[in-house]
């Protein structure tokens, strides 16, 4: 059907399916950087608004496809799945491993029969997913697969986006399986995979969200980003496939924080970087050189003290990433400071971006910022600042090389204690938490996940599986991925989806793959005197030094503390803040490594004879892990080590944790150098 | 002190105290219009953010003095009174015509001691205070000058601002006292003492923000309110003043909308359309040819279905206002949908603001949309559509002269009326108000009023300050005003001054003046087929419209309605839509005069002997004067006339209204054929 649309006095032809070179004028025109700075639509919402694409998942496959027909229902256009760390991190729910994290911070998948009910009535080729999975990607990408072959729906006709920026979780997040350069294999395999049969499905999302949640500011966001999708494309090209076939099916995906001038420039300076680093590497095709984004508000930007003016940091982040140019947007919850979203509070998230389309008038105009003058200057600004980081990771041989030598995490985590020490030492202010901070806090109902309810239900629908699939089958098909693994012959994808047809569970294929592969261990750094030199102005930092020096005194030796993250929950910004900041004050600080066992770090703690244990919890496993934790320390007769909780808790997890034994509770906003004068009292 | 702040690599040098000529050329250079269009202020927030400016009274002075105080700790930097309806009418408290109306809707000022208390611990040389006042603007304004001088501050240092914007009450909102060129003279005395006497005080604040609450769209509340501000511009001329000297003293203030670019856009064309009437005008000086500005989010935006949402609403909005560049800004609060702010949702309304200038990175730059090229095609379209209505005004012979002949008010009622077909009809959507609406919806507490406990305060202290006065002297000073108002030797304000001194009350100043001036009645008009246009796509247009016809065969008449506005609310947007809606369907509609009692209303009911009445009510009044009306219905044996409620009325008001025989209430979102067709259901 041919149809036009009027807008800016220009004739934009729908059936054109593309733009005309008039219609590119156009873009350079607005933007007037002569690039495709604005959006990578000369036509943009007037033609097509963004997609509201919400990003959920509850505990159970079943409640998920609930809410997703919900939502769907209500006008929302793309679904977008989170899945539980269980699962992100290549664990079946009955692991051991993982006792506290099933059904947590997303949906637990074990097999296809799980992504099935998942997608229960939802046609898949009509809706596009979005996928945030990047360690158990070959499993979770192979059940898709055949779920919607079981569908009816042919691998061709799937729409939407799997997240597989393995390099980002190196960074930041820390949902990884196997050794950076294996992962890169994965990575490659499914773009060869997709190029050859999934046309309309964007094979990897480049991720720059947790790095601006991890504290890195828009510049270095933006760099490490684009330096990951450069090596993406590298491996791609080295695996014989098109640059311009290939390139234009990338996605990026970036948060947006309350700075509203400067995220509209962030995403301007980052499709002026995006089409030179395309240039670069050999692309000639204008799609290939346009960078479409995905856009998420930020979760750091929410204060539990101020929570109904969540709502509006979110609205206003919203308009920051539209008019920014995004083709997808996920706006939080006002909750997701405190727990993950009720039905309520997620249909208010919902509706900010339903009437930013049908309210605002936002969708009449392409590229309201286009020729603004003291834009270009901050753009531009952006775009230098960024070139001199990507040129250093060049340097250092790109990506996968930099993240073994420690560079970018490094920058981000210093970032990270940079901006903590100044709130926290009030050079920087958040309203409702160190400025004008309100005494009547408003509260809200927040989600409780039955945890043990998902844990059975998904144990017993796994022995069901096992006890029908045909075993030998499975067997063969598992060793076959193990050996695809070995030799670069067969696609590793190809092997999953064999597997997963035979119902193979994650926790196996992962295994196959780790076969191959391997576990891989983050090495464990610190940092020193990034917090202490911004801490002049804070009241409480002076303080807990001397209460150090009089413990030091007192006991003959420092406070120590072991600053420890159970289960498979890997946000490590808190932990690593935590850690800089006590460090600076005058604890020995011991960094446990990610993903322990309760049993593990009570082990590690009575080894090392510490005062304390700091748990950082972010993924709502608290309830069931430490608690074990005190156990374990008191069956071993060592009840004297203290516990404290920080992260997210909702209020209603105080109680229990407090009968359990915890000795204090730290939230988000917490100054740190006043949880240290808190924690140093009771012992000096 | 000498200080230098550096933005977009510009010294500003604060010692200036005004723009150096290279600062007016950055104006120039970033807005790329050539003119003022960005903001007044070289600098703008970057020098010094906009005036957090809340709108706030409750019922008594006490209350209002500590609400104020706490907003002033809590980073508050000025105050904006609301005064209660019996107050902006010129009606002592005690007055049989205003119960129910006292308290509701703003502070009840009587007299100099109410005014006294209102500021008490407020040091009025420090803090700005802006004052909603148009109808009884002389005894308030006296009021506040005497309360200073007993506070021990001069006139000379009172800084703020006085609406004193009596022609758009002609338009809208309606709380004029004496008709419109009488009240001029008012006007002219307040800009002749200001001048004289009071040169940090802004004598006028011109509004068009009750017409865009009223339905006008942007280019017609640019004309009307610019065309106010030439009107009291000429007077001010007509007066003698220099141009150059009071012109610059005048501030603006408009709604600001949920179309953020549109606002923006609107704000823009308001500087160059202002600075264009002001060289026409003869003046000469840069500082009288830019425009300050207060904004309000727009009321009208506020849905009481998808309440937490408002917040979103009102965020955007403020975006908008202080991307247009205004210099003060009051940010609505979420529940005044349904009622007058709580302290929460106060403080959340605020804390919006304040995170605006303390966490969004706004106040670094300035005019950050200046040189966007579709912005500038926008702000052109709104000059030319705005230019043509004032022309027309200008053809009538001014504002004064256009108001008498009825042209004004009907363009506005038509855009109003036009506006709910479409709404009504599916053409025009509201998020959760007629798409997407959610079955369960958020509630929250409203604010309840005792307003009999006010009265009774109230006029115990009007018989007190009674009782210990000068009778003589009062007297004296009331005779002096009336003559002040015959003739034009002396300033109505300075007799005003003078009364208020000796304790006259308001009802007191407000009476002496009504002897020489009269009250105003403002003619009544209706508008036909405007709403039945836009019916098309409603689907309860039809069966309404048969219904009726039914009616019509079974009673041997059509259904006849009085639509009644009862107390002092002028607010008469909802019932002239109504009046409009019902005809179109086939009721016969008899709009009510403004401000009548409930047995006015009962009288008019019965002589006309209508089916129907329908009290359309905005401040609060209903639960004093609707049980007071059905009385006075019963009392005359006519309980079959119905009575139905429409407005702004909180959930927990329903069960008593309904309890006193109210038939149906219908709250704001209602579709208008929707209601008839519920109420013509029950008679046929």
């Amino acid at each position: 059907m041919k149809s036009k649309i009027t807008f800016n006095k220009v004739q934009y032809d729908e059936s054109l399916g593309s733009w005309s070179s008039r219609e590119l004028d156009i873009v350079h025109h607005n933007t007037g950087m002569g690039t495709y700075a604005g959006g990578p639509y000369a036509t943009m919402y007037v033609a097509q608004p963004w997609t509201i694409r919400q990003y959920a998942g509850f505990s159970t496959a079943e409640d998920s496809n609930q809410f997703y027909r919900h939502n769907l229902a209500a006008g929302q256009k793309g679904l977008s799945v989170a899945f539980d760390l269980a699962t992100h991190r290549g664990y079946d729910s009955d692991h051991p491993r993982v006792v506290g994290d099933v059904g947590k911070a997303g949906v637990a998948i074990d097999s296809v029969e799980d992504m099935k009910i998942l997608f229960d009535n939802i046609p898949l080729d009509q809706i596009s997913v979005s996928m945030t999975m990047n360690g158990a990607v070959i499993p979770i990408l192979a059940y898709y697969i055949v779920a919607a072959e079981e569908q009816g729906v042919s691998v061709e006709r799937l729409t939407g986006t799997i997240q597989n920026d393995i390099l980002k979780e190196f960074l930041v997040r820390n949902t990884y399986i196997y050794p950076p350069t294996p992962s890169m294999r994965l990575v490659t395999d499914i773009l060869k995979y997709t190029a050859a049969h999934m046309p309309r499905f964007n094979p990897i999302s480049i991720s720059g969200y947790h790095m601006l949640e991890a504290g890195a500011p828009p510049h270095v966001e933006l760099a490490f980003t684009l330096a990951d999708g450069y090596e993406y494309l590298e491996y791609g090209k080295k695996a014989g496939l098109s640059l311009n076939d290939f390139v234009p099916r990338f996605s990026f995906f970036f948060g947006i924080g309350m700075d509203v001038f400067l995220e509209i420039a962030k995403l301007r300076a980052a499709r002026i970087l995006w089409s030179e680093l395309v240039i670069k590497a050999g692309a000639t095709k204008d799609r290939a050189k346009l960078m479409r984004t995905h856009c998420q508000t930020s979760g750091w930007s929410l204060t539990q003290q101020d929570i109904a003016n969540n709502i509006t940091r979110t609205a206003l982040e919203a308009l920051a990433a539209v008019w920014g140019g995004t083709q997808s947007l996920h706006t939080n919850s006002m909750d997701e400071a405190v727990s993950l979203p009720t039905p309520t509070t997620a249909a208010i998230a919902r509706n900010t971006q339903l009437f930013l389309q049908q309210s605002t008038g936002i969708c009449q105009w392409i590229d309201v910022m286009g020729g603004s003058k003291i834009l270009d200057v901050k753009v531009n600004e952006i775009v230098q600042q960024a070139q001199s980081i990507i040129d250093e990771v060049f340097t250092l041989g790109g990506m996968t090389q930099a993240i073994l030598s420690g560079y970018p995490k490094k920058i981000i985590e210093e970032a990270a204690a940079t901006k903590q020490a100044k709130i926290d030492g009030s050079e920087e202010f958040i309203i409702g938490l160190n400025l004008f901070r309100e005494e009547e806090s408003q509260s809200v109902e927040s989600l409780r996940i039955n945890h043990h309810k998902v844990f059975t239900a998904q144990s017993k629908r796994l022995s069901e599986i096992k006890k029908n699939r045909d075993q030998s089958k499975v067997i063969k098909s598992l060793r076959h991925i193990t050996k695809t693994c070995r030799s670069e012959k067969y696609n590793i994808l190809e092997a999953a989806i064999s597997a997963a047809r035979h119902r193979a569970t994650l926790g196996e294929i992962s295994s196959a793959i780790e076969k191959a592969f391997g576990r891989y261990q983050a090495p464990i750094s610190g940092l020193s005197k990034v917090y202490a030199v911004h801490s002049m102005k804070n009241k409480y930092f002076k303080t807990a030094t001397q209460l150090a020096a009089v413990f030091d005194s007192k006991y003959g030796r420092r406070p120590r503390i072991l600053i420890a993250k159970l289960g498979q929950d890997g946000h490590d910004r808190g932990a690593k803040i935590i850690a800089a900041g006590f460090a600076d004050i005058g604890f020995d600080v011991d960094m446990g490594p990610l993903f322990q066992t309760p049993s593990e770090a009570a082990k590690h703690a009575i080894e090392n004879d510490v005062h304390f244990i700091g748990v950082s919890t972010l993924a709502g496993a608290h309830l069931t892990l430490i608690p074990e934790l005190i156990r374990q320390l008191r069956s071993a007769s060592r009840a004297d080590i203290h516990v404290l909780a920080g992260g997210i808790i909702p209020a209603h997890d105080f109680k229990s944790l407090f009968d359990s034994g915890v000795l204090a509770i730290f939230g988000p906003g917490t100054n740190l150098a006043e949880a240290a004068t808190k924690i140093l009292k009771l012992m000096v």
